[in-house]
């Protein structure tokens, strides 16, 4: 078997067979087979992409290039949820707990900002002393108390996705259906989920900006999902604009935990939406509830428990955060480096935010220390922004629509001018959005 | 600029500008830009394509990145011919000094066998003492005293097209008209050609296997020439079958020396037809004849008047060959491993000879010894293949098709079958073969 052949096969629309499938990512991995062909590789199935068997095949090979989490002895079900990633997109806070507190298991992996996305890891480091580096073993007793864990990717783990992931980046071959795919439930079967919802989102500040695009994406991810035998379920979820009111790393953290605590205002609803029907579609892979109203009933009598919010601090407490601390930060802990920006001079006779553009804010987010554009930049916990405002809420010239917190004053005035162009205002009334758009099973 | 960038506009189908070009060869040719960047720019370049701006701008950044022949103080015109490449193609030795003797400078540089077409530098080391790695003193000398001359790329030439050949070897990129174009023009352009007859070959045994392929090709070099400041012409030549009578190193050599002395037959007249064909265009190119059937018309009259022949052994002396040696070795420089293939029992009642496949005797050149597969390999001079019979022949079964020669027993058998393979047979008389089918100009 050649590796130029295999290339080749696939530039010409071939199909892969398992075998080749497996010579070259083992290859690869084994450090036999040299990164200028699997760029190729990679490019020709950009153009040519791969059907179910092939992405089925690439996503085993890509896990079994790496150990799995030995959930054996921990009572299930292991249910997991992924979102591809947006702005303001803090769900897992909210999801993970709520489904423990529903008897569900939820061992998540998660990874770092990259680009105008967040990142759930840098999020959770903005919690004084919490850790994100545990051990199987740590990560075992964790999940079996408290419902869930939350951790980054060892070493060890699926370690082809490791390397073709950081070749994507760099060779213009990320944007690939059936790459997306082997690279998200390689990881998600080598936790150990044995169902998994997925948030696939589309929109301005979405991986995937167009709706068509990201359906065939969460096709790919069920369809091949099924095929390693998972249970998937996937909801194409709408990320043109930020989810809930803030957007940073410890403000993420400190508006679940209000969401939890049972502080719901209309500037959250979006983000309760969306957190309600994944985690209601937890319920229903883990076997709790009989379909997603079922499920979606059983999520809200959970919160109104309480039990979630306790779950969550729990959480906090085993991955040796500070809880005390934690909860004295609430609603203080700011970067100094803060200004307002207000409703422009053309809404002096009364308008409406038509929308929030969630790419802009994202981007910002870097500039204001809160992300990163490469893998080896830190971030800052205490950068922002916290939302005054929303679309269809009513502003006139001189209203604060948002304060922004930033590392310093140089990046306070880089992001500004980006931040301002994010809200869009209207004279009417815009229509509600519609934050659930379609169910892949 | 970032490369990823520039990968990313070529794959969504963008046009380059000539300073992304030159980022992206001079970066790769000074070692700051890696393979698999450059890989996954290749193969979205595959898919994509460049327009003629593009092409242009890669020929002269590939051309660029070394040094160019210095033919100052050389009397032109300098005219050069470059095949894509077939099985049996020897026509530059019949051309070069053809051409030399109406008064053109050719200055060749070549290369050597690869898969299953043959190499004219590999032909040119089976006439004893012969030197195909001369110093630019010696070209120029040469090229001066004898009107062409015949040596192998040296490093400073085009060095990107060196490295980026190697890549697009082994990632599935070779078959991109841009990239073939820009290779094959960045090095006659290095060497000092100003024109250049183009034979752009299509058949089993070329390249492009496929006739409008084949055209694309001549068009996008006839184009990017021109848009360097050459003259250029290109003539799309039958490949579907060898080339003469005689396959394989000496055997090459030896053919085209007999066609220069005046020994034709029509077992060489498709060998001649392209040959002259192609040398009459080097006469319009070069300002010696007013157009091709002129051309032609001069290049006959040249060949009875045993000039050229002349100017073949001279140049033999100038590059350090034995002459004495090479005539005494005239057909007699053969294997010892030799068999004869015959005609097999089906054409009792007589036949004729319907096609000889192209490229099932290029690649059993391979197995005989004669070419090879990896740079890296040896090849054998006295190996080859000398056809007794061609298309339109008619034979009885018994009678001797072709005579084989191998570097060793092991190599006659293992190439045998796929020889015994090549001939077609029919009952009836088939169609002469059209050599040339179009000029692009």
């Amino acid at each position: 078997m050649r590796v130029v052949d295999i290339i080749a096969k696939k530039r010409d629309s071939g199909l892969l067979s398992r075998e080749e499938i497996f010579f070259l990512i083992n290859g690869y991995t084994a450090g036999k087979i040299p990164d200028y062909q699997v760029s190729a590789w990679a490019m020709a199935v950009f153009f040519q992409g791969m059907n179910a068997e092939e992405t089925a095949a690439l996503t085993e090979a890509m896990l079994k290039s790496g150990a799995q989490m030995d959930l054996s002895g921990i009572a299930g079900p292991f249910v997991d949820k992924h979102s591809t990633g947006g702005v303001g997109d803090k769900t897992s806070f909210i999801i993970a707990p709520l489904a423990a507190s529903l008897g569900i298991r939820a061992p998540m992996m998660s990874g770092r900002a990259l680009g105008h996305t967040g990142g759930t890891l840098d999020k959770l480091d903005a919690i004084p002393g919490y850790r994100t580096n545990l051990s199987m073993e740590e990560f075992r007793r964790i999940l079996s108390k408290d419902g869930f864990v939350m951790t980054g990717q060892t070493k060890d783990v699926a370690p082809a996705d490791r390397l073709l992931y950081a070749l994507r980046d760099v060779t213009g071959t990320v944007e690939s259906v059936p790459l997306i795919t082997a690279s998200i439930l390689s990881k998600k079967a080598a936790e150990g989920a044995e169902a998994l919802a997925l948030d696939v989102k589309y929109g301005s500040g979405a991986f995937m900006k167009e709706k068509p695009a990201a359906e065939a994406l969460a096709r790919s991810l069920v369809d091949t999902g099924k095929a390693l035998g998972m249970r998937v379920i996937a909801l194409l979820t709408d990320m043109d604009e930020p989810l809930g009111a803030m957007v940073g790393n410890f403000l993420e953290v400190e508006e679940s935990f209000l969401c939890l605590d049972g502080t719901r205002s209309p500037l959250t609803d979006d983000l309760m939406e969306v957190s309600l029907e994944l985690a209601a579609r937890m319920a229903v892979l883990g076997g709790k509830a009989e379909n997603a109203a079922h499920g979606r009933e059983l999520c809200e009598k959970a919160l109104s428990s309480g039990r979630p919010k306790q779950l969550f601090l729990d959480n906090i407490e085993s991955q040796g955060g500070d809880v005390k601390q934690f909860l004295s930060m609430i609603g203080s802990y700011r970067s100094s480096h803060a200004a307002d920006i207000r409703a422009p001079k053309e809404c002096a006779d009364g308008a409406y935010i038509a929308r929030i553009d969630a790419w802009k804010t994202g981007h910002a987010g870097v500039l204001l220390g809160a992300g990163r554009n490469r893998t080896e930049d830190a971030v800052s916990p205490v950068a922002g922004v916290v939302f005054r405002k929303k679309r269809g809420d009513a502003v006139k010239a001189g209203d604060v629509v948002m304060t922004v917190y930033a590392k310093d004053e140089a990046s306070l005035a880089a992001a500004l001018p980006t931040l301002e162009d994010a809200p869009e205002y209207t004279a009417l009334l815009p229509e509600s959005r519609e934050m659930i758009w379609k169910e892949v099973v």
